[in-house]
């Protein structure tokens, strides 16, 4: 009787809730998450519980299984995983680097140092070389004929002066991924490179690198910041700097890994779709929390706010935590492969891949009159605080669905300030999250889901 | 011969930099303050060397002396001091609290809570009484028979649903404020309350509080919101709950203190003021980094980039560094007294006590027409992030001046997600603060008083 009483009284209220003003139906969202919202619980439990998961290792296969058993909790239409193989490169070690020597003198001062991922070490007995120190890769043209031989090491920094770090991560993080070979090129035995972040600490940030096969695979890592400030001082004044480092990175054999899809439906049936996710994989050196254990419980939140709310989608919602976003990518090119396979439809894909951190816009990859299209909406955002919906975004791991189909793709952007402090570095933990600021990035999320499933596109 | 050569460069640059256009101008105060900024080395200084810094205090007095040595380094027109009496409470030693009983059960479980600023102490024996838990002040008054001999304990929260939690610090502050003397009045002997933060851990915050005279004076205290949750559910559960509460506050008598003020001055001599400031006194339990060693130091960079960029401004400009926002205005009153006592016309004043967070808007107190004249340079600001300019804002230190003078009033409006998170509590520590987000404050405040400055109101 309780039970019937329930069904009855929540019925009428989820027709309700699809017929009210999108502004009404937005603030229950909010309301709702801001209570009842499960985001931060579950990120807990990821960080905390599981941490560290990168492709290929025992605990990627653990948070696949934490996945698909809390998407159920959250009674969406149906859960599945998506089989594929993953890269599987193990850090193998403790990196470590010293200055060896200044000139004639001895010197042993050890530098905060990670190995980029995917890169191969250097042995157990490590590498051991003079350091060249450029300023970027036009001086280490100019220089090309003293490379042999040496370690060299990248100062290239963020501009500061750029007003969203992001763009400085772009201008500077091909450093990291090719610096290595474009060394190797002119015989340098390894490399290292100045961590691609602003902060103030001296905590060396990974990220993935990829070997061009012409070239030696040389090992590589990133320093410290507070340590690139001294190797770049001591090796800009003239004397020898010699510097050893001690790498241990491996390629194993892929492994087979999981995207988690959970699927909302609608009332007749559709080959439409939705796509809301973000990537369960994380390096190997921290919890993942802002990268990107946070888009993955921001997607499950939209799915517990649209149950809680009983709404019932207009297309087919996939709420998806895509494998192996950092190292490969293998989990989205599998989600595109499928969606090819089965001819879906995909008319709009949004991810969260940019931290946890108070919401500001989203960022669009769309034909200008649909961008156009949607400049209302914003109105219905900016009390949550999205203040604008902008051309150019998406995110990695829905970049194949608009090249293999022209989907709309949207990314969500946090405030991007403190995101590089953290990004890659031992300091990305569930600690460095607010919770506050972690649930109106969902509330936004389910905001613009909502607004394309009912009005499209 | 170098020198005059300077200063040859420097003037022409100097009158250009007024004569371009204002999006060239703010650019450059970005590019400079971006690269050269002081602001996070000097709030270094702050809340390492000195730290805590309660009106009164000895550390008071020293950041007197830092500020006035640090503004004389940044080459102003003039730097004084302008002397006040101020309020001296100290806390007097540790604040204790522990659960004694559960019905018949003796209990011995400590509870985490700080006396309330201004408020008196228990005495070394401290209070003990059973705790009447009431959800707000409509429940104490329909219980005030009960309340006799009792420790009232105000579970008022946080509404998480506000979007901004600066609403749900003015809808339950009132607790904090006049609680105690609320429940003296019915023979209350102590209160506590429920901290005013959602801060997922359990560190109390304190904040001022104020006696009503024609009651006992009664120990009052905050809870960390984790012993806060779990003495309600205790209280409530029927067994009657007994809590001895230990604390030693005193008010000493009034010390002399001071408000630390640089000025900038026009090439012709002006009668008009243009103010920006934040207090310099903080609690007395952190390190008052966010609250409002950030405003502090974001005054002072704005006066560095001033002078770095040659900026000669048409009005006066007050750089002030008010004493005892925290817990008596007694800075701020006098800074307004002064001002009327030589005539002095206070056309705008801007004030950051809002914490060193991302920016995102200005609020004004300022007539109709004056706003809607100013909404153009919304497009100026966001760049930097600064996405509005509404009604409603100012700070506590420069109301007085809109209550004498009637001077427009803005107020620095950072996110506000995280703030309450440390507000005088132990956590609001210089590592809470981040290098770029206080830099981009410190931008847009310098952008406004350059814009009001150069245009007028």
């Amino acid at each position: 009787m309780k039970k019937l009483l329930v069904i009855l009284f929540l019925s009428p209220l989820a027709g309700y809730a699809q017929e009210v003003p999108d502004s009404t139906f937005i603030r229950q969202i909010s309301d709702d998450v801001l209570r009842n919202g499960r985001a931060y619980d579950l990120l807990r439990e990821l960080t905390k519980k599981i941490g560290a998961r990168l492709s290929g290792s025992p605990q990627f296969a653990r948070a696949v299984q934490w996945g698909e058993q809390s998407m159920r909790t959250l009674k969406p239409d149906t859960v599945f995983l998506q089989s594929c193989m993953l890269p599987h490169w193990v850090r193998g070690g403790e990196d470590k680097a010293e200055v060896v020597a200044i000139g004639n003198k001895k010197q042993l001062r050890s530098l905060n140092v990670l190995a980029l991922g995917n890169s191969l070490g250097s042995g157990s007995k490590g590498v051991t070389g003079q350091v060249l120190a450029v300023a970027d890769f036009d001086e280490l043209e100019q220089r090309r004929s003293e490379v042999k031989g040496k370690i060299v090491y990248y100062n290239a920094a963020f501009n500061p002066t750029n007003l969203r770090p992001g763009k400085s991560y772009g201008e500077t993080g091909i450093y990291r991924r090719i610096g290595a070979s474009r060394a190797a090129k002119y015989g340098a035995v390894a490399i290292l490179i100045r961590s691609l972040t602003e902060a103030t600490d001296n905590h060396p940030h990974t990220g993935v690198m990829a070997y061009n096969d012409s070239f030696p695979k040389i090992p590589a890592a990133a320093l410290g910041n507070r340590d690139a400030d001294y190797l770049w001082n001591v090796a800009r004044q003239g004397a020898p700097v010699s510097v050893k480092l001690t790498t241990n990175g491996k390629l194993l054999p892929d492994t087979p890994g999981h995207n988690v899809i959970a699927e909302l439906r609608p009332n007749t049936a559709s080959n439409e779709y939705i796509t809301i996710g973000g990537h369960l994989d994380s390096w190997d050196v921290n919890e993942g929390a802002h990268d990107d254990g946070t888009g993955v419980v921001q997607t499950m939140e939209v799915l517990r706010v649209f149950k809680a709310l009983g709404y019932t989608p207009r297309h087919n919602i996939r709420f998806v935590l895509f494998a192996n976003e950092e190292n490969g990518s293998r989990g989205s090119a599998k989600y595109m492969e499928e969606a090819k396979a089965r001819g879906e439809k995909h008319l709009f894909a949004l991810e969260s891949d940019a931290g946890g951190f108070t919401p500001r816009g989203f960022g669009f990859t769309a034909p200008a009159d649909v961008l156009t299209k949607m400049q209302p909406w914003v109105e219905l955002l900016k009390p949550y605080g999205v203040y604008e919906l902008t051309a150019g975004g998406g995110g990695a791991d829905i970049a194949p669905l608009n090249t293999a189909f022209g989907t709309v793709l949207a990314g969500f952007q946090p405030d991007g300030q403190r995101y590089f402090d953290l990004h890659h570095a031992k300091t990305d933990v569930f600690e460095a999250v607010n919770k506050r600021e972690l649930l109106l990035g969902a509330i936004n999320m389910a905001a613009l889901i909502y607004l394309v499933d009912k009005h499209g596109l």
